[in-house]
């Protein structure tokens, strides 16, 4: 507990100063106040947390947290449990969605074994973060221990500091793999906002009515049987969440407490992000929402969170797709911020007040 | 006339066979099926337009069309027609946003003059298709003479000509800059529409309410006046349009006909693009929206065009911003149908069905 604890402790608060000083540069740029929208907000963040009117997000990681789930055992999604590993083997080759997406967005990715129940050969090039071969099947158990729950953040957090160890990060994107993850991602943010399940839960991968309906009994069910306590985050993710979850909420809490920008993907990587500022709600200054999944459950937890996400493009993929493509705005932004010239820069006639 | 009509009778339909082929790619990728939304049949068009499913937007040039307004004199903006010039000077002195954006994108900036109020220097670099200074108040009379309008629109075609004579260019952007212009904008798609102004009129740079309701008036009354033919584009456009709007709209045909995807920018850009279609039906085909616009007369135009606007960012500044945003999505697109694996590729076990 001693690193989470510490993590969380360290995290500080952006530098009102700068903000300020962004917001004012923003505003004397020659062209209407506020006309760029959402890029403002997030190029005036951005400065605030490097303390930088020109920051440069030259080095852009992508961790995709990976993890295998009991529940699937309850025929939750389309695809098998053995999808998972094979998946991690698509990211190391470069040829899964993600290295797409990302190399174009020039960030780099690295996967992350958080609990996939396959034995990875350790000379993989991945963090070798199991906590468990999957989790348990949450329609009957608690998903894991709370000691595991505790386990799966302290990688996330480690990732960070491995990552670091391996040279500068100025943005970490985060992502996830794990066939049958938006089960437990629904469940912990019915879990946190009380919400009836049925509005949280969505098609996943792209199950049928029938296997819809079934789903969401199995999460009401489980919610009911575990009893999870919406102000114990351990608590929430040990009894309905998952390994890269649990993960996914180290890694924002180890990028705060670094002074790392985060970009949250999807509703697993959100789920993540959700058990992050429950358990350190300093962290939301350093978090950025990436996209709007088509998952249902992801506007619920944008609005828990109090947060606007970028795109909307109608993805529902994970991996940290939605992040790497909004990690291209971001980093728009920070040009937005620095190099369109002011009004006095460029001696045009201010707006006629 | 008869460059216009040439150019609206050689823009070909899209390549079919491509198109099918690109879907079953995207189809067969290991990914749920459906899962990268919008990016998908933007990728699959892109292929079609190409012929090719892997296609390269090595060239991108945005071109922002420049114009003053006679209806100014009515106080419809916060901005005096002054700056106007003063932006064409920021764009070629590479200070303003859409330089700053564009640069971001891998695009390159053109400025073309097709009505400001000012005379510009003919070794200035820009393109220099002044069909004159700026319309006339429409609040009175129309704001073009029927020759002029259709002299914008072929002044457009011309830009794409002179463009390609320069070098290959795999992808345009459109963008505006006219100190005044978002009012002929909404009038435009008033008149097509039928719908009420009041309706399809926004705050442009930021007008406060008593001068939106004499925005509002205005246009009416405009209508009420002049009553364009809404089955006759050139009459709309010579009656409420604007110079640079019709050479929004003669980029879009004269891309379309040199089978070059355009990508719309705001609601100046957006009501070319309508003009062009309402000429040229075929040309949609080539056409991409960048975002929806805070301009509340956005979102009508794309109702009315049927397309659907990747971006939601809150902008609006037109100068072909959006569109600059836009074309990192559109180049991700590219990667994402050819550099994907399919699940044979990568042999991973597909979705049971």
């Amino acid at each position: 507990m001693e690193l989470i604890e510490k993590s969380i402790s360290s995290i500080k608060p952006l530098n009102q100063e700068i903000l300020a000083k962004a917001n004012e540069r923003l505003a004397n740029q020659a062209r209407p106040a506020g006309s760029l929208g959402m890029l403002e907000p997030v190029s005036a963040r951005l400065a605030a947390i490097f303390g930088s009117l020109d920051v440069r997000l030259d080095n852009k990681v992508i961790v995709t947290c990976a993890g295998d789930h009991g529940v699937t055992d309850e025929g939750v999604s389309l695809f098998p449990q053995a999808v998972t590993a094979q998946m991690v083997f698509n990211f190391v080759n470069q040829g899964a969605s993600i290295n797409v997406l990302a190399r174009h967005a020039g960030a780099r990715v690295k996967v992350a074994d958080l609990g996939v129940n396959f034995d990875f050969d350790p000379a993989l090039p991945i963090f070798h973060k199991k906590v468990g071969k999957g989790t348990a099947n949450f329609a009957r158990t608690p998903a894991m221990p709370r000691g595991d729950a505790v386990k799966s953040v302290r990688a996330g957090i480690e990732i960070v500091s491995e990552l670091l160890a391996e040279g500068p990060v100025e943005m970490l994107g985060t992502g996830d793999m794990g066939i049958g993850n938006t089960t437990p991602s629904s469940a912990v943010i019915a879990a946190f906002s009380g919400i009836a399940v049925d509005k949280l839960t969505g098609r996943g991968t792209g199950i049928g009515d029938a296997a819809l309906a079934n789903k969401i009994r199995v999460i009401a069910q489980a919610l009911d049987l575990h009893r999870p306590d919406p102000r114990d985050p351990f608590d929430v993710l040990a009894k309905v969440g998952g390994f890269e979850i649990g993960g996914l909420a180290g890694l924002v809490i180890g990028a705060a407490a670094a002074g790392i920008p985060v970009v949250c993907d999807g509703l697993i990587a959100t789920a993540g992000a959700l058990i992050a500022c429950e358990l350190a709600p300093a962290a939301k200054a350093y978090l950025f929402a990436s996209h709007r999944s088509v998952e249902v459950g992801h506007r619920f937890m944008h609005e828990h969170l109090g947060v606007e996400p970028l795109l909307d493009l109608g993805f529902r993929l994970g991996e940290g797709t939605g992040a790497a493509v909004a990690m291209e705005l971001l980093d728009a932004a920070t040009r937005v911020l620095c190099e369109i010239k002011t009004f006095e820069e460029v001696a045009i006639v201010d707006a006629q007040k």
